[in-house]
């Protein structure tokens, strides 16, 4: 058997999977930002109709999966794993998006790292010869957050300049064996980290040791420099937490300064509400949707390397006096004609 | 590229992997149930010497998978992949586990199906190429789940005689390429079933569709019989569950009744207390664990089918008036001189 492992902890895939498609739906504030030409449908108001948040999370996860779907015209037979994931309890808005499709279900937890976490079981189900067809669909939504996380939304609370704003979207994307790219060709999933940061109103400091630790084994593992990508995209570091990760990577003599740029600072325009930048499950999953896919499929973007980092707290261990572990996971995507590296 | 599908969505592994060790730490009521001989580490108290319940559930994960490492003779630096889940929001037993552990991580939720469904997973990395070994484990825990689905533990509340008892256990196995089997064949992963069941405290009517359905497309897909299997063991069905999933199979010309078997009624004795039996991510796990896997060993069982089912429910969506959607992901186990169909 063939071992498709580089280094200690990269999968590069001999058969590289295809992104056939990708979709983003999301809410009024989303759609007023810098990247509203790229979505596929934006809601006027964040119940999207229904009675509540968190129904309205798990319709924008269905409509965005039809819409990945119609794009990559395929149906519902022909996906044969569908994998999803959100921030909320027993990840409701996906098992219960789950529920309308006929599709063998992979529920997944990796906070707002589940894009990347996805993205790399999608691709071993498709490049194993597992799956032709693997969807992904991630979602979050602040209002649902909020009052999950934080305070009831009613609550007018003072946000500290370190908090985020979780984004109200989701994003579905079809991986398969055959397609237009881009491609899949490396993953590297991430080991929890936990550099004893307490404060839940201060993710991107927790998350930054997670991020630095997942590119820096990427480039060890793939022998590569961070010039080597167009772009490295974190998924929500946010203002402070892509300065300190930025700094933790020089320290191990990586400077990654003029390739990164932070999807939580790219999806809104600055403004004090949105505080350090935005946030959540669909932070990474719409500004790949939105940007990176349609960058790409244009050649403007070569190579891009998608991390998404997530906090795995909840607030029963804040309350119980843990300090926050998180975690980052890596995905290469390669434009054709680029040379791959292997 | 080969696939190695069988039907419409069993998947076939070309190379079989191995469950190269498993183990099982419990807490008292389980250490005084039937399969208290297989298990190995029995708590004396539900607390395990921490400070908190949640805490116990992340130090028996922790114990569990350092067992399982020792009974496979590998260390974490041999293990490539992580996965984890259990029942708590943000599952937060599997993700503090992990933190103790330099080993990339896949956090997955599946309510109590958690273990089938990571079996998958870890099956398609190894016979996929992507890693040597993969470690899974999965917890639940009687006091964390009351206080978190239902009411405070020191609430007397009255029981229905449908509900069942969690199962307080953590239950690590590491697949892999290379041991002394038993092996996994083959695998269905579930689709999300929903027949309009609101009660929370009937969770064996709610999965029992699943199951059902689960098992049919298994048959299907393989061309077999009930028959083909020495055990085809559900994961918490219950007494309830059990008796409409047969039923349900019946309707469509199936008959499991001699091969089947429910984890939730081997892993206690019956009593008031139990209920309609025991429930929980370490439900099927602990059975797999001290029952299916050292009797498949011994040569008892040839072939097994393992049915983890899951309810996707929260109580958000219970208040909200959902209903409560279910699934079940199935794996075939063979021992050794065992034919294999495919």
């Amino acid at each position: 058997m063939k071992f498709s492992r580089q280094g200690n902890s990269t999968v590069v895939f001999p058969v590289m999977p295809v992104v056939r498609s990708s979709a983003c739906v999301v809410g009024p504030k989303e759609g007023k930002g810098p990247l509203r030409e790229g979505f596929d449908l934006i809601h006027e108001n964040t119940l999207a109709g229904r009675t509540s948040w968190e129904k309205a999370e798990s319709l924008m996860l269905r409509q965005s999966l039809d819409i990945a779907l119609a794009k990559a015209g395929l149906d519902e037979t022909q996906i044969d794993f569908l994998l999803a994931g959100d921030l909320l309890n027993q990840i409701i808005s996906a098992n219960f998006m789950a529920r309308e499709f006929d599709v063998p279900f992979i529920g997944l937890y990796g906070a707002c790292s589940t894009m990347a976490e996805g993205l790399i079981i999608a691709s071993m189900m498709v490049a194993g010869g597992f799956a032709t067809n693997a969807a992904l669909a991630v979602s979050s939504h602040h209002d649902t957050a909020e009052r999950q996380y934080r305070y009831p939304t009613e609550f007018a609370y003072m946000r500290t300049p370190t908090s985020q704003w979780t984004v109200t979207a989701a994003c579905s994307t079809v991986i398969g064996l055959a397609g237009n790219g881009p491609w899949i060709e490396a993953a590297t999933a991430g080991r929890v980290q936990d550099n004893g940061v307490t404060d839940a109103n201060d993710m991107g400091s927790a998350m930054a040791p997670a991020f630095a630790d997942t590119v820096w084994r990427h480039l060890q593992d793939m022998s590569r420099k961070p010039e080597d990508y167009d772009l490295i995209l974190s998924g929500d570091l946010g203002k402070i937490g892509s300065r300190l990760a930025r700094q933790l990577l020089r320290q191990k003599g990586v400077d990654i300064e003029d390739r990164h740029r932070d999807a939580g600072l790219l999806i809104y325009e600055d403004s004090p509400e949105i505080g350090a930048g935005g946030s959540g499950c669909a932070c990474s999953a719409a500004v790949f949707s939105a940007m990176v896919v349609p960058s790409m499929r244009r050649g403007e973007l070569k190579r891009v390397l998608l991390v998404a980092t997530g906090a795995l707290h909840s607030p029963t261990t804040c309350q119980q006096g843990e300090s926050i572990p998180s975690i980052a996971h890596a995905v290469s995507l390669v434009w054709k004609n680029e040379e791959v590296k292997s």
